[in-house]
C-alpha cells in the first residue's frame, strides 16, 4: 500500500490518500487539545498510545461481531482504515455523569445514570459542537432518521461490548464519544478512534481517571495513564 | 375571590395564593429581563400589555378547543389562572431559525424550517435552562415519555392555532416557549403565559421585530410594539 496525498490535518490525526481510493492512512498525532482546541499541548508518545489502544479495541469489537472502518495497525503511529465520509454528528454515549452533562444538567460527577443514553454533538468546531436534538438532525438534514436510529443502536452495541471489556479489566466506562461514516456502498461504518482522548475510563476501586481529563484538568502525566490502558488492554509495555 | 398570600416570585410574574386552592392570583410586573436575568429593566405598562395579550391568546386558544389555565383577567396587570404544578421544561416551537437557534447551529436568522420542531430547555434560572435531549428528559425524570409527548403534541396544537391567528393579523409566529403544569387531578395544562415577551412575532412585510428582541436587542421601545401587537389581537387601545 502506498501512501499519497494529505487528505486532511485534524487535531489528533493526518488523513492521507493510499493507492486504494476506498482505503486512507490516519497517522496519530502527539498532539494533545481540549476544550475545542482551546488547550493544547504536544505530548510525546501519546500518538503511537492512541493509535495502538484504538487499534486492539476496534480488533475486539471485531471479534464481538462489531465491524469498524479498521483495516490494520501499519506502524507505531499509522494505520489503515476504510475511508468513509463523515456522517457531522458527534456520539456520545453516558453510563454516568462526568464532564459536560454533570456541568450542565447539574448532575453530580460519578452519579450513575438509570440506563445508558446517546447524546448526537454537531461535529462543526466553528460552531463548538453543539448539543442536537432528533428534530435538528432531520431539519438540518445532518443524517435520515434511520440513518440516526442506526448510529444510536450501533453506539448501544458498542457500549454493551466495550463496557464488559473494561469491567474485566477493573476499569468503568464512564462516556465515550464515536464517529460514524458512510462507506462507498453507503453503509454506515463506525469509525475514527476509540481511545483515552476519546472515552472517560476510571480505575473501578480508586476512580482514578485514565483518560485525557487528566489532561484537561492538569491530574498529571497523561501518557503514564495511557499506558496504564494500553498495558491492561494487552499491548506493547513501554511502561 | 380573596387574594391571599405571595406564593412565588419570578422575573415577569408575582403568585398569589387564593380563598381557592387550586386557584391562583398572577399579577404581571413591569419588568423586563434577558439572558437569564443578566440584562434587566423597569418598563411602565409591560405588565399591563402582557396580562392583557397573555388573556386575549388563551381566550382565543380556547375558542379552537384548547384548554389552558386561565380563568379569568381581574384587573389591567392581573388574572386568575388554575393552580398547577410546573413541569421543569421550557417547550419551545420554531417555525423559522432565529436566536439561539441560529447562533447555536449556524442557520441564519429568518431561514424557515422545513417543519415545525420542538425543543426542551431544563426550567432551572442556576443552570441557564440548558437544552435537553429526549434522554435527559427521562434519566433526570423531568417527565415521563408519555408526558413529553403529550406536551409536545400540545405544543403542536398551540402553534397550529396561533400560525393561522398571527398569519390573519399579517405577522409571522417564528417561535415561541410555553410551559405546562399539572393541575389536581394531574392532568397536563397549558400555563404561564403567551405574550410578546415569551414569542417571536415579526411583521410580515417588513420582518419589524414586534416582541422581547426589541429589549434584547436594544431596537427601540418595547411598549410600543407590544401596543402594536395588543390593537391587532382587538384589544384596549393606549396607542
Ligand atoms: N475512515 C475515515 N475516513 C475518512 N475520514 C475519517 C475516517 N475516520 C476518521 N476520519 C476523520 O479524520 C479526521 C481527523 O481526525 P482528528 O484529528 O481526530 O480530527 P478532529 O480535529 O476533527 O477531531 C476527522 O475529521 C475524522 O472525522
Ligand atoms: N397556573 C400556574 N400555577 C402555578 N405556577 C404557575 C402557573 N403559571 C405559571 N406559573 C409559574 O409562575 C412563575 C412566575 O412566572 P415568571 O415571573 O414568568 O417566572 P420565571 O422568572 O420563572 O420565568 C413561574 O415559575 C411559572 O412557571
Ligand atoms: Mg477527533
Ligand atoms: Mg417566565
Amino acid at each position: 500500500m502506498e501512501k499519497g496525498a494529505q487528505l486532511y490535518e485534524g487535531k489528533a490525526k493526518k488523513i492521507y490518500a493510499t493507492d486504494d481510493d476506498q482505503v486512507v492512512w490516519i497517522e496519530y498525532k502527539d498532539s494533545a487539545t481540549a476544550f475545542n482546541g482551546v488547550k493544547k499541548a504536544e505530548i510525546a508518545g501519546k500518538g503511537r498510545l492512541n493509535n495502538e489502544i484504538t487499534s486492539l479495541i476496534f480488533e475486539k469489537l471485531k471479534e464481538k461481531g462489531i465491524e469498524s472502518h479498521f483495516i490494520k495497525r501499519i506502524s507505531e503511529t499509522e494505520q489503515l482504515v476504510k475511508k468513509v465520509t463523515i456522517v457531522p454528528l458527534e456520539t456520545v454515549v453516558r453510563n454516568t455523569a462526568a464532564g459536560s452533562f454533570s456541568a450542565r444538567l447539574g448532575v453530580e460527577e460519578g452519579t450513575k445514570l438509570s440506563r445508558p443514553i446517546v447524546e448526537f454533538y454537531y461535529k462543526d468546531d466553528a460552531l463548538g459542537d453543539p448539543l442536537l436534538t432528533d428534530d435538528h438532525i432531520e431539519v438540518l438534514e445532518l443524517a435520515t432518521k434511520e440513518e440516526k436510529e442506526l448510529i444510536k443502536e450501533k453506539a448501544l452495541q458498542v457500549n454493551e461490548v466495550l463496557s464488559s471489556l473494561f469491567a474485566e479489566l477493573n476499569i468503568k466506562l464512564i462516556d465515550f464519544k464515536l464517529e460514524f461514516g458512510k462507506d462507498a456502498e453507503g453503509n454506515i461504518l463506525l469509525a475514527d478512534e476509540i481511545s483515552p482522548d476519546t472515552c472517560r475510563l476510571w480505575d473501578a476501586e480508586t476512580n482514578q481517571k485514565l483518560d485525557k481529563d487528566v489532561f484537561r484538568r492538569d491530574l498529571g502525566n497523561l501518557t503514564d495513564v495511557y499506558e496504564i490502558i494500553l498495558a491492561k488492554l494487552g499491548g506493547s509495555q513501554n511502561v
